[in-house]
């Protein structure tokens, strides 16, 4: 699906969850089906702002003729109370769009933002922070666009996307070795293999079977030093486990190649906007 | 929809996302098509369960024959490092799963644990908590489902489901009681009529036009307690806007009926499980 | 999903129905592409006109270059052999979505129209006529927007829409006070309670349990006019049950504020429109 | 898509109808999960029984442990209050599914009833009752197993399924026999070609230029009576237009081979059945 | 479904397939998002189009400021290396869009080239060249469209599209006679019906029983030879079975009247397309 | 979407457009509905097996009650008219899904086959045979295992699953080593990135920018050799273009690690299977 599709089946879904099958019935109720209206959206607190397309797919929707101008771009710092965009067009449309809009925009931006703090607390190292797959069902990509606006790299996108070997698949194969073989002789030459260790001591096999990447798991800052020694530069590096942002800084120095953060997906706190309706 | 159908069909959508194109490429590279394994799936901190049917359909819907039996049920209060289930069945498919169905678990217990928190905050007073539409796009339903786990009461589903005016209604109106009046007289006999206010002078219009509930929004402590002294039983009063743990005790106190708070489904923090091979 | 979104997505189901997958192979052999046409829309009969919205969305599926110019609205009146609309574009493409467009113009304006003879009948006095759940499988939404075209008032639209508490969840539960005050302490603030009795000596109990609306289900007309005297304005009073053109003037008589007939949705006899083809 | 699929697909989007995203909240709210109970379903009225399999699906997709027995098929005549089945499993399910059971059972059964009346009037005729495209949108497969199940004979399904050159056709095209031969070389072999004619002088035109069927459209008796003298056998000949219960059989006494109804579909009377709680 | 919504389905879930949930990487990666650029699209050998509305749609779907102008349409002859269309606009929509667009072109091309040699091969008989029901799960509207642009004349579309008796049914219903009497009995008037038949001496049967059309699956010539003569005009006859193109001229002079070929569709070469961007 | 749902969902699709709204009618008409039989499918060619799930699938999707006993599983080697299954069950049902079984079957072994062609004439190289995005839209996922059942190795799904430059993007980008650059920056730690060079002399620029594979489009067997000898095993090289199978044994011995070949999937010749009723 091309990323406006996919953006635009997002919002319809969650359109279709809000508005029911009657629709904005308040709305209806209180205001002339002609009344137009204009609003500013504004920031009611700092951060980075992700979603602005699924936002402006949310109004468009509901009604194509509402006109929205952003001030702001995803991945652009925002200062507390900002004025976002301005949405001007049918009243009834915009304020029926207006919760899905912005519980759609205080998610990504809660995202972006989160993602932003720990990209500045690694800033100076060479480890760059990247996502899991702790996403909210149904959210991935979108969740995963809002990383990258917050300064995050990419990590695989699912299940489908590389090979990434973790302690079930070792404890079944029997070793890492064994693991990283079968999975280095099954995988097509476009393909990464990556292997999770939580030992030290696994990290020799993984680089003699021919791991791409090695996940260190909860490491102590001494291990990941000791792995950065060994592994010399012939594998990517990444600490993955609870690291949080009194942690983060510390772990990247280590020299580690890259720094996977759970939290920053699926604990980041929603984003607080606000739509007002401009008197005229 | 059904309710398992709607469960049907949302673990569909995440599965989908997960296993893209080509499904779990590691565990089809390093584990044999029959191999059979056996898992627990452990709380690593405390809260409340929530979305059991759901975890349960993610790992039925990649594998029919996986069994799982669960020793907690939704709406349970769990203690950390306590087994919520055991599960069982081809290994290919119960790791292919376990990511999807840790993420809706992750989530759902997360909002029943912090609505709990709400919950017993108020315990003794005569109020109850409950949500807004603050909810994670696509996940409305579930998340309803994980406020009730935890406690909360049902608010309204979304626009269609009661009449509801908020401020910009009221604005294009011209009055809290030209609003009223219109929704009383569009509105079918089956159907509630709210009215969100944010000045305690326009509480007397909002009961003279006959609505059947008034929403206090950002009301002082001082505000809230005349407000139900006025109001005398005669409708029923939410509080609501920026209402937090440290806050939401007094505000019960104040006599209000209902407190809707967003931050129960906008920006609970995951709940953290973990799945653990169990050696045999 | 927007208004529009679910005339387009029934529009759809509609035409494949009747195109399948070869479309109109009549037209196809026997009207060059090119081919541009002009057509009268016309009433072959009198009544109330439902429906516009959903017969444009059928012809312009076919080909958005349709051009459709109407001279009644919904909810207007019609006399027979009256021009309703002039359409002009691809012959071919008229012709392959008329069946479809009066399918539903014929459906939707029999039910507005019947409901007006309904609606027509109670003038003067204080009931509102409604609608019953005894509508066509997968057009409710536009069925139910037809009786409020043809003067209906709204009900509830499904079984999530409010509480209405029916003979079966009485016998259930024992009692109707017992279902009354489960009912009420399992909603939330936001939903309605109504309960359906067939016997004017259960109405104390509705009325003491605390049920906001009383279903009178196949009551006498003295039974009626009791119910009104004992309610008192407590509580809104529905009188249903084979309720025709000849009784539903001295029901409404009786001082009930709700009569719900389910023959306008399900039996209302079809409008005859007619398409013909304007000579050049 | 198989007939049990259509069945499904079309149960599923009439029961997310009624249930909408929250489910049958009465039932939830007044009756015990684990509640079993048993029910007859009983006719109302006379006439054809029709839709029995759509309404079994009905309760079978909200719960499939629930029971059904059949005392009657579709196409066996009912007899006022006989019981029609008996069903029995979780309340909460059959009470759930009920109302979208009855009214597919209703309207099916209505129209099988009515096509029935229609071919009881012209036993003892060579002419068969066949049904229209003047169906409810979305429902024209089960409404024409409907019309089968009454005694009616299958007419085209649609607009690719034969070519039936009407009115609007032949004015475009120039004359009956234009029309006609453009069809026949266009169309493949295993395609029938019918023309609708209007006047009697139109039916030489259409046997010379090979039609395989002619569509009489409100022609008088007496020249329905020529038509089938000069046909002579030569095509099937079809009487249509405004046809009743009064008028079939003399229509049928002509000779015709078929007579097309539309009201057997598009404005067949709903059948009344009840669902009624068996005490235990 | 419309044509247009037939197509737009069909693309949308090819480029589904090819651009995953994270689209076309390569193009994000490595082109800037705003670049314009301009494309030839070429034939790399000789044959007939088809399929250009399918590959216009791919481009548009991805972005709709895709311009496309077609130098040749669908059922026209292409020399090798001819210019076919100029595609410009957004360089990553293009390149996004390209392979889907050109699989499609290539296989319908493919499929059209091939039915126009076997078209070729019977000019100058009374033999028209369609096709079997041997067709690309999925595509078979489109390809059926292709043997149309290759000049081969419609056969059914499907199992719902007219009756055709194969041997298998013949042999259930114990004779030739039986089945087909059965098949007249049970089809509406608007309905064919065909028999296949595989010895000469059930030919007879065939005719008396009322087929209109008569499939000779693998007849020797001189068998054929005899059907035309036996059957005399009075039923279509069809020859087929591993017809190719050194046999299919003289199985048309057989004098029969359509000749059904599956490799036009099973196993048409794919017609070979390039996309060269225009140096500026 | 797991890959068993994959197969259903595709199956579905495709039973949907043989069998239309209405079925398959020539059964219905000719074979009583509890008719039982059994039928042999059986090869009538020599290849390789592939598509069995698919083609079971079929069967099972139109009646779950058909039994199917495989004598051949995907990837094994077939005779010519060897039994491959045994099928038996209702008759209609097993004759309904016939045709839609074997067009997924002969599609499917008819890829299998042709690759392993092509994986035999490279046998006692190093070099591995894979396939291109060159497929049939709708049916990527199964004409991939197709390949693979055939010998063949996975090259990249789709345009999300790894980023392969292409001579357009190298002439956007400019050069080789800058649209290289540009990729690996974009890149995330688990994504390989490949370029494709059409001249020799842009291998060094490819090798010092990171390039983890380099495809070498339409080379001379002379400059593979020396493409292989200067990159001496630091990346990855793929041969490409119009290789057919008496060339592709001498490609193979220049030492290349892999050979993509795009007439396995979009050229490969139908493979031939015949259904025959088991007489009883």
């Amino acid at each position: 699906m091309s990323w406006h599709s996919h953006i635009a089946e997002t919002v319809l879904r969650a359109l279709a969850e809000d508005l029911g099958g009657r629709g904005d019935v308040t709305s209806q109720a209180t205001i002339p089906a002609q009344q137009q209206a204009r609003f500013t959206l504004r920031s009611r607190q700092s951060g980075v702002l992700a979603g602005a397309a699924v936002a402006q797919e949310s109004f468009i929707q509901v009604d194509a003729s509402v006109q929205i101008e952003w001030q702001v771009k995803d991945g652009e710092v925002l200062k507390a109370d900002t004025q976002v965009a301005e949405i001007s067009g049918p009243a009834r449309a915009i304020l029926a769009a207006e919760r899905t809009a912005l519980n759609f925009l205080g998610r990504l931006s809660g995202i972006a933002s989160h993602t932003r703090k720990f990209v500045d607390a690694v800033a100076g190292t060479n480890a760059c922070i990247t996502h899991t797959r702790k996403t909210t069902p149904g959210l991935r990509a979108l969740e995963l666009a809002a990383v990258r606006a917050g300064g995050g790299a990419a990590h695989r996108f699912g299940l489908d996307d590389a090979i990434l070997i973790k302690d079930n698949h070792v404890s079944v194969c029997g070793s890492v070795a064994g693991a990283v073989e079968r999975a280095r002789s099954y995988a097509g030459h476009m393909t990464r293999v990556a292997v999770e260790i939580d030992r030290l001591d696994q990290l020799p096999d993984a680089l003699t079977a021919g791991a791409d990447s090695v996940l260190l798991d909860n490491f102590s800052l001494g291990d990941l030093k000791q792995a950065v020694a060994q592994a010399n530069g012939a594998v990517i590096l990444e600490a993955s486990g609870g690291i949080d942002l009194t942690t983060v800084g510390v772990v990247a120095e280590t020299g580690v190649d890259v720094i996977s953060v759970g939290t920053i997906t699926h604990s980041a706190p929603n984003f607080d906007f606000g739509l007002d309706a401009v008197e005229t």
